[in-house]
C-alpha cells in the first residue's frame, strides 16, 4: 500500500499548533535545536528485509497478518516506513531468503520508494531446502571440511555478487559457527580455518566494499562462538585488511558488557563498521530499540557521535546503521517505528551533550558534573525535535499514530490475506 | 529395533575382565559399593519423548536421521536405551504431541519394553495448525481473556486424562507465559489468572496425583515470566495445596543461581516434586547433562540426597526424575545415554560422601575439610559402580560403545529413512 | 554547618524566571501537576548514617575530606541535605556504629533539623574491636554454636531498642550469613537456625513495629547466602508472622533479574516492607541512584505506585524508603543528592502513566501502545516538578548547585578537617 | 617453622602400602602414567605474598592466627608449602607490601628454601599511608593528571628494579583503573595515556623481562575497567611489543565468558604470558582454584598443554603459573594446599587427554566421542599420581594432612600470635 503525501499533510496539519508549542519552548530553550534537526534529517536506519515478519522462538512463532510474501512486498513495507519517518530509507537484503530474479528493477522499485541497498546478509547458518551440498550443522567457515567452506565461500562471493548489482557497497558476515560442547572444536584450527575463509571472501570484495565481521557471545551454539566477542572480531578484520571492520549488535554480548566502551575503543582503532539496533535483557532477545535499557542506547550514541567527530567523519554514512530485531509480540512496522523513534531520540539526546563542559569535568575528575551533564541532555524531552525533523523531511509528526489512523495493518493483510510468511521467518 | 539380550551379553564378556579388575580394586577400597550398586539399580530416569529426535534453534534445525517417526517409535527408542542401560525405565509423554489412538495398546507396547509413563506434559507455549479456537500468543492461563484460558485449562485436563489411561501419575505445567516487553502485563492480574487457571487444573487431579508447577527465569517471553523462579512456583504450588510441588529445570535459571541451595530449600519445605536434567552454559541450553558443570551436578545430588534421607523418602520414586535436552549437534540416543551415565555417576558420587564425618566439620566450621569430604566422592572413579550396577540389571557395561559397535544408528535410517521428523520437532 | 533560609531563598529567586517558565509550559500540557507536586512533597527518603562518608572496596578506601566524625556531625549532615531538598526528612542508624549516647538528645538534634529515625539497622557480618565475645566469621544467625546465635539476637534486640529509644519503628536485619564453598554449609540447618534466631529477635518487637528481612544474592560469601533472594526472604518473614516483611535493595539481586516483577510479586502478598535504593551494573557495586538504569528505577516505581494503588497504601508511609549507596568516588553528599533527585524523578514520572488507558491496552494485548505509555511518561521532562516540589517544601529548586555554589564542602572540610572517618566506613 | 625431611619421610612410610596400592593399579591400566609423573614434579606454581594471610572483604575482615608478620615470614610460609608438596616452588612480591631491605639476604633466604622470584607485581590501586604525593583515587596510569601517571610509572620501574635486584624475570601490571559512572571518562584519551604510560614502564624492562597486562572486567571501578577484557589487553600487549603480554586470571571476566577459547586463542596469537588461579561463582571471588568449576580447570588446562604443546613451550617454564586467592574462611595456607593440589589435578588429567583421537573425532565431527575423550581424563582418578610425584620430589604424599598432623598452625600461632596482619591484607 502506498501513503499518500497529503494523507501525511493532512495528519501534521492537525497536531502542528501543539506540535509548534512544544517546539517553540524547545527553541528557546536550547540553541543547537536546528543543527540536531538537520542531523536527524541526514541519519537514516536501513531495515533489514527479514523484520518485515513476525518472528519466532524456538518454541514456536505466532504470525500476524498482512505479512510480506515475496521482495516486492517486503520494498513496499520499508517504503511505507520511510513515506512515515523519513528516516528508513535503507533496505538490507539477506541471501538466499531475498535473491532479485530482476536486479534492475528491484532497484528501481526502492529508488521509487526513495530507499538504496545497505549491507547485504549472507546465511550459512541453516541449510537450504533445496540446492545445498553440504550441511553446516558443524559450521560453515570453520568447518573441518574443505569442501563445506568452499561451498560457504562461494555462497558469500555469490552475495557480493547480488549487492553490486542492487547498489549494496559492503557484506555483514554472521557465523553462527562454534561448538555446543567441551572437546568439540580445536579452537586453533576453527580460527585458522575461519580467517582463510575470510580472506577468501575478502579477496573478491570490490574496492569501494567493505566486510563486516559480527561477533556474538552465544546462540546457537552454546558452548563458543568462534567470532565470539569483539576482541576475536578485531582479530580477524585487523588480519583480513583495511576494508574489514567489526560489526556490534546490541544483543550479542555476555550480561553486564559494557557495549558503550567496546564502541569507543572500536572507533578509536579505526575498526568499527557498522551496528545491529535492538534491546535486550538476557541474551539476544530482539527486544524494539530502547525498550529495555534507553539510556545504555543513548551512552551508546554518546560515545559514537563523540568518537566519530573526532575522527571526522560523517555521522549518517562513517557507519552502517541497521536494526535488527524480533517483533514476537509486536505488530512488525509498528516496532519497527518504535525502533526508529527511539534511535533518533538517542541521536539527539546525544547531540545536545555539551562536550566541551564534559571534557573539563572529566579533566578535572569532577565525576558528578560529568553524571549530570549525560544525564542533563537524556533526561531532556527531544520528542519535539524528532517530530520535527521527521514533518521537515516529509514525514509525519508521529508516525506510530498516522500508522494506527490508516489502518495500515488491516489494509495490508486484506491485500496479501491474513496466513502468509515472509521468506526468512 | 530390537536389541537381543545374548547381543547384550557377548559385549559384556568381552570386556568383564577389564572391568572386573577395576571392581575388584573398588570394592577393595570403598566399603559401600555394595550399597550404591543396589541403589543405582532402582534408579531410573524418565526420557521426554520430544528428546528423540534432533533438537533446533530458532536458526535453524539440523536434523539427522531414523528419527522416530510416531509415538510407537518414540516407545521403541527409550526401549532400546533402556536395554543398553536398564536405567531409563519410564518415558514422558507431551500432549498434543505424542496423543496415543490407542492407549491399552500403547500401555502394553511400553510395558513390553519395561517402561512405565512418567509425568505427563501440556503444551500451551504454542499454537497447534488444527483444531485450536484461540491463540497462545499473548500466554495461555494467564491470558486476559477468559476464553483463551478455559482452552488452555481444558487442554489440561485433556493431558490429564490421557495420563490416567496410561498409567502415568502426575502432569507437569510449564508455561512460557509471560510479556516481552515493560507495560505489557500487569503482574499482580497475571498472577491471579495464572493461579486461579491452575487451581481448576488442579481441582481436575486424581487423588493419587502430583501436579508440578515448572518455572523458567527467560525464554520465550524476555521480560518476564509469569512463573519464573523458585519462589513463584512455591507461591504457586503452595496456594494450590499439598499435590502441588515445585519442579527444577538446571537451565532455567538467571546466571550463577546456587541451585543446589534451592533444591535444598524446597526439599526441606516438603516441596519439591521433580527434575529435568541437562547441561547449560548460557541460558536453557538444553546441552547433555553433566558436559558443561559435572561439579554443580554431584552438588545437587549431594543435595538430594541428604534432603531426601532427611525426610525418609526413597531416592526412587519419591522424585520425579527426567532428562529434558535438545542434542543439536549429536545423536540424539546417544546423547542420552552420555546423560543418564552422567547422572548415574552424580548419583553414585553423592551416595559415596561421608555424612556424619561431613556434618561433623560443618558443626565445628572446619571448611576445609567439608570441601575435601566432597571433593574425596567427586574425585573418585565410579565408572566402575555404574557400569556393574547396569550389568547386573542386564544392561551393557558400556551402552555407548554397543550402541555405536551394533551400528544402531545405520540401522535405524535404514528402517525409517534419512529424513525423518519426530512430532514435536 | 547549617543553610540559612534566606541563602535558600535568594538562589530560588535567581532561578525563579526560568523555572516559572518551565513549569508553565508544562501545566499547560499535563493537567496531573498539581497532584504529582504534593506527592513529591509528601515524599521522604531516608539517609542512612553510613553514607555520609566516602565508600570503599576491599582494594582500598580514597576518603574525602570533612567527613562527619560522629553521629552528631552525621545527623548535621543529613539535615544540610533535607534542607536542600526537603526529600531527605529521615535517617537510618546502624548500630554498634551509632550508638546514642543520650538518646533524647539526640533526638531533639534530629528534631532541630526536621528528622525523624528511620528503620535501625543491626550488624552481625562484623567482628567489633571490643566488647564481642564471639565471632560472626562463620555467621550469625546461622551460627552453628548456639552462643553466637545469642550473641547477635542480643545483639539485635539491643538495636530495637536503641529504636525505641529515638522512635524508630522497624528493624532492618540483613544477614552476610552463608557460605563461601560447597559443602561448608548444611542448607536445611542453617535455614532453621536462622529462622530460629529471627523468631527469637521476631519476639523482642514491640507492637507497632515491622521487622525488615533483607536478601542478598552475593558477597560477602561467595558461595551461597543463607537469605539469598526474595523467594527465601518472603519464606522467613511468612513464618515470622505478620510484622515481618520482605526488603529490597536493587543491588542484590543475579545478573538480569526482573526487579520489578519481584516488587509487584511481593506488594501483592503484602509482603513488601521497604527498600535500598542504589544502582549497579555487575553486583552490589552500590552506585548513585539512576546513575545505570534509570529505566528500570522508573519501572520499579511504577509498580510501586501501582501495587500500593490497590492495596490502598499511603505512598510516603507505606513503604520504608531508604538510600544505601557508597561514593567511592563522588562527594558523598553529592551523590546522596543526585540520588534523592532522581528517585523523585522516577516517582513523578511513575505517577504521570495514564493507568486506565495502561489497563486498556493490556486488556487488549495492545503491546506497543502500553510500551508508548510507560515511555511517553518516561522521555516526559519532569524536573520542573521536582524543582517546583522542592521549592514550595522550602527547598533549593536545584540543590546540588546551590551546594556547590555555598562551597559546602569546603566548609565542612574546614571545620571537621580533611582527614576525617565517619564510624562504620 | 621448618619442617623436617624425616617428618615427611615418617608421614609417607606410614600410608605408603595404601598409595602403592592405588598407584599400581594406575600404571596398571595407563600407559602414560611416568610420563606424566616427571611433568607434575617440574610443574611448579608460585604463591603470592599476599596470599598468606587471611583475606577480607569490604564488610569485613576475620583474620587467624600465625599470620606472617614481614616478608621473611612469608617467605617461610611459602617454604613449609614448598617443603609440603615440591610444587609451590616459587614467591610473588608485591610492591610496596613486600621491599626488601637486604635483597641479597632475602634471596638467600629464599634459595634456603627452594624457591625463586616469579613475577614482581606493583601496586597503584591503593594509597599508601607515607611517602606518596599524588592519589589514586580517580586512577593511576590512565590518569588525567600527568603527574600522577609520572608517580605511577616511577613506581612500576621501581617494582622493575626490586625484582632485578631478587632474580626475578616479569612484571605483573594490574590496573583497577577504570571509573564508576557514565561520562567519568573519556575511553579514547584513558586508553591512550594508559598505553603511553605503559610504554613508558615497557621501556625500563630489562632485555629478559616480561611485561603481563592484567585485564579485569569489574572492581573495584563498578562502570568501566580500563583495561577490561582479554580484547583490551592484546591491544595493548600488541601496541607495546614483544616483551609484552596478556595475562589472566581465572576470576576477572563476566558471568558465563569461555576461559578456555580466550586461553587457546591468546597462545595461538603468542601473546598469553601468565595465569592467576583461582575459582569463582559471581566475581572475582577468589576462592581455592578447583573448588567450584573444576571442569572449566581442566579445560582450561586442557587448552594450555594442547596450545603449548603446539608451539612447543616448555609447560614448566613457558607461562608464569601464580595463585591469587583470598581465604576468607580457610587457613591460608591449607586453601594453598587445596589450591595446588586442585591445579597438579587438572594439569595430570588435561596430560592424560588422548590427543590423537581427539583430533580425530573433531576431524570428523564425532562431538559424541569428543566430549566422551576429555571426560575420561576428567573422570580418572589422578590423585595416585599427583601424590607420587610429591612424594618423588620429596614432598609428602598428603600434603594437608600432614600440615595437619603437625599442627602447623598452632605452632605458627604460638611463635607468630593470634592478632597478627600481613602487610598488604
Amino acid at each position: 500500500m502506498l501513503l499518500a503525501p497529503e494523507t501525511i499533510a493532512d495528519f501534521n496539519q492537525q497536531h502542528l499548533d501543539s506540535h509548534r508549542r512544544k517546539l517553540a519552548y524547545w527553541t528557546d530553550e536550547v540553541g543547537a535545536a536546528e543543527t540536531i534537526i538537520e542531523k536527524l534529517i541526514a541519519f537514516q536506519i536501513a531495515i533489514p528485509s527479514w523484520a518485515l515478519g513476525t518472528g519466532g522462538t524456538r518454541f514456536g512463532r505466532f504470525g500476524g497478518g498482512g505479512e510480506p510474501r515475496n521482495l516486492d512486498e517486503k520494498i513496499a513495507d520499508v517504503g511505507l516506513l520511510h513515506a512515515l519517518n523519513r528516516s528508513s530509507g535503507a533496505i538490507s537484503l539477506h541471501i538466499p531468503w531475498d535473491i532479485p530474479t530482476d536486479p534492475e528493477a528491484t532497484r528501481q522499485l526502492a529508488a521509487h520508494y526513495g530507499l538504496r541497498f545497505d549491507a547485504v546478509n549472507s546465511n550459512t547458518f541453516q541449510d537450504q531446502p533445496t540446492g545445498q551440498a553440504h550441511s553446516y550443522k558443524f559450521g560453515s567457515l570453520q568447518h573441518t571440511d574443505a569442501a563445506v567452506r568452499r561451498q560457504a565461500i562461494e555462497h558469500n562471493i555469490e552475495v557480493i555478487r547480488h549487492g553490486v548489482a542492487l547498489g549494496s557497497d559492503s557484506l555483514t558476515v554472521w557465523l553462527s559457527d562454534g561448538s555446543c560442547f567441551p572437546g568439540q572444536l580445536n579452537f586453533r584450527k576453527a580460527f585458522d580455518r575461519t580467517l582463510d575463509s575470510l580472506q577468501q571472501i575478502y579477496a573478491a570484495l570490490p574496492d569501494a566494499w567493505k566486510l563486516f565481521v559480527e561477533y556474538k557471545a552465544f546462540e546457537p551454539n552454546f558452548y563458543s562462538m568462534t567470532v565470539g566477542d569483539w576482541g576475536s572480531s578485531l582479530l580477524y578484520a585487523t588480519k583480513l585488511g583495511p576494508k574489514a571492520y567489526t560489526l556490534v549488535d546490541l544483543g550479542h554480548h555476555l550480561p553486564n558488557a559494557n557495549i558503550e566502551q567496546i564502541v569507543a575503543i572500536l572507533l578509536h582503532e579505526g575498526k568499527l563498521g557498522g551496528f545491529h539496533f535492538n534491546d535486550s535483557k538476557y541474551g539476544d532477545d530482539d527486544l524494539t530499540a530502547g525498550s529495555i535499557k534507553p539510556y545504555q542506547l543513548f551512552l551508546i550514541f554518546n560515545e559514537l557521535v563523540d568518537g566519530m567527530d573526532a575522527r571526522g567523519m560523517d555521522h549518517a554514512t562513517g557507519l552502517g546503521w541497521m536494526i535488527d530485531a524480533s517483533h514476537n509480540v509486536k505488530d512488525p512496522l509498528e516496532d519497527l517505528l518504535q525502533s526508529v523513534d527511539a534511535i533518533q531520540m538517542a541521536y539527539a539526546q546525544a547531540l545536545l551533550v555539551d562536550r566541551a563542559a564534559l571534557e573539563e569535568a572529566r579533566e578535572t575528575n569532577d565525576v558528578v558534573q560529568a553524571q549530570e551533564l549525560l544525564q542533563d541532555a537524556f533526561r531532556t524531552d527531544v520528542r519535539p525535535l524528532v517530530a520535527e525533523a521527521n514533518r521537515r523531511a516529509g514525514g509525519a509528526l508521529n508516525p506510530l499514530a498516522l500508522f494506527r489512523r490508516q489502518n495500515v495493518r488491516r489494509q495490508l493483510i486484506s491485500e496479501r490475506g491474513l496466513k502468509t510468511v515472509a521468506t526468512g521467518l
